[in-house]
């Protein structure tokens, strides 16, 4: 399996990233490859003398900033690593493709040259959650901030999916996100892609849920518009980072030495809540397999992303995503105008 | 000034609700008034004999669960505690309402029999977050779930008065909930409304915000739809409790007598970031003064409510923002068909 990543995406690229690449090697096949693609010399440069021979250099001298505009900095810079990481999907010279960069830049990047898996209308971002009750996919958060109830139901079917075969959840509960568990609360897409949902035998459906319930394990996937999903992505993080901050604030006024002693602690809910241990968030629905990884991720994201690809693979997902999508009568109701 | 509380709203009353009452006398003029409204038998039972002469009691027999649908509850239950409250600020009987009760059911009764303030389109409900960097005002979190550019304005507008009178923040800095901080980001509605904002030189904008910077610092009010404003409330409760909950999990592993050490520091910051502290959430835009409270609501929620609430009418803010937006000529442009 041939595996792209963009050697230059992120806060802590290149080194991080090409840190990661050679540390995934043992967790490779010798049939594996890994293409680092950004400016030649620079990979050079990172790389130790003797590099292992399944890692390549595809040469890509443009870099999109983490804020530049998606669609335009991908026009001007043809030669970018996220634009050639996408090129190279697109004519089959990689299996899959990685990056830590600009996200809005890779969402476009990726849905425009790898176009969508057959049957799916918008692929959605889905990002696992480690939670005190289990980790909880949610999807999306981000790549569609315009959600039709079919492009909700479809993230359902890929987000379970996903849930089952790469975190080992059984018959995976699948909710919609909402402002309150009764029927009638939601806005109307909100409402339509429940029904839809719910008409779908083969999914567990638990039907409305609320933004408490992610943490209270009613749900291993909970289904949401991009802007929704995004706000709460980004809240969690600044909501965890606010908090303990606090709590070191308030241990320091204390004493040193009880702040101390929960340093440890603290460290290791860090460790076992961490997102960066189930690697990056696939871009479900594209035509191939897409991660886009935090920016701030470091070495063991990429290595934990990259050990993630290799199962996503060997679980053929895509094609259990395309033969469920296939089956279902889901998508022809909805084009005929619900 | 009379301020009616719903005695049989929220999962401690009536017994939190009635002390919370009683606790609040010493914070009254010998002008104020409570009037408790629900079933008179039982609220009798609850009051010390001797009670408090500022207290009066209104009969409302009948009670809307907190699941049950707003509207319909409503309808088929004219005499509930919401009902009849709303009535009194309808008939000029009560100048403040409060109900920690069927939030849905409060926000339909008050907006129909309250209205709007002169200039407000659509009442917003604001709640306010403790964090690390001071208070941050969020609106709204659920009254309006399909809002129009011109309410996401009105709301950056009452929420400012909010933070710049009731928590005394100076000039305060006014956000709006996006994706990302560059201009690109965000929906059609959330484009527009920020383009209203801006226009606004009185409002001291700082643009888009992302989820986590609520906890960052960067401004004092965020404003968003409610159906996004509804998932940060319940996402953020949720993820807190969940967190503490991980924390304890983890001290216990360790060593008790380390948790039992903890333990004070948690309560700590437990009341130092707890949001009852500020009462319950104003429903900012009824022509009155109507405050929502959570569910869980105890008796110093209640007195606390009270005090905002005196101190709301004494800084004359719903004035403040009939004048303001009187002044103002967004109104108009949006009517005009933005």
């Amino acid at each position: 399996m041939r595996i792209a990543i963009d050697a230059m995406g992120g806060d802590n690229a290149p080194d991080e990233i090409i840190a990661g690449a050679i540390e995934s090697i043992d967790a490779l096949g010798e049939e594996d490859e890994i293409i680092l693609v950004g400016p030649q010399d620079v990979i050079e440069s990172k790389l130790p003398r003797k590099r292992p021979s399944q890692i390549k250099i595809v040469d890509a001298p443009d870099i999109i900033g983490m804020d530049e505009s998606p669609i335009e900095s991908l026009r001007k810079k043809p030669k970018s690593s996220i634009g050639v990481l996408a090129k190279l999907a697109k004519h089959d010279r990689a299996d899959a493709v990685i990056s830590a960069g600009n996200t809005g830049a890779c969402v476009a990047a990726f849905q425009m040259r790898m176009r969508n898996l057959p049957g799916v209308n918008r692929p959605g971002i889905a990002v696992v959650f480690p939670t005190f009750s289990g980790p909880v996919t949610i999807c999306d958060v981000g790549a569609n901030i315009a959600c039709k109830p079919i492009n909700l139901y479809q993230y359902a079917v890929m987000a379970k999916m996903y849930s089952e075969n790469l975190l080992g959840v059984e018959n995976a509960r699948v909710g919609i996100m909402s402002i309150g568990e009764e029927e009638a609360k939601g806005n109307e897409i909100v409402k339509k892609a429940r029904d839809l949902i719910r008409s779908d035998p083969n999914i567990n459906f638990v039907g409305n849920i609320e933004g408490r319930d992610i943490f209270k394990g009613v749900c291993d996937v909970a289904i949401c518009d991009g802007f929704v999903g995004n706000v709460i992505l980004k809240l969690t993080e600044g909501l965890v980072e606010g908090l303990f901050k606090a709590i070191k604030h308030e241990l320091l006024q204390e004493k040193l030495r009880l702040a101390m002693k929960f340093k440890p602690v603290m460290m290791r809910i860090y460790q076992k809540y961490d997102y960066n241990e189930y690697g990056g968030a696939p871009l479900l629905g594209v035509n191939g397999t897409s991660v886009i990884c935090h920016g701030s991720s470091n070495a063991r994201t990429i290595r934990n992303t990259i050990i993630k690809i290799k199962e996503y693979h060997r679980n053929h997902i895509n094609e259990q995503i395309i033969e469920y999508l296939s089956k279902t009568s889901i998508r022809t109701a909805d084009e005929q105008g619900s």
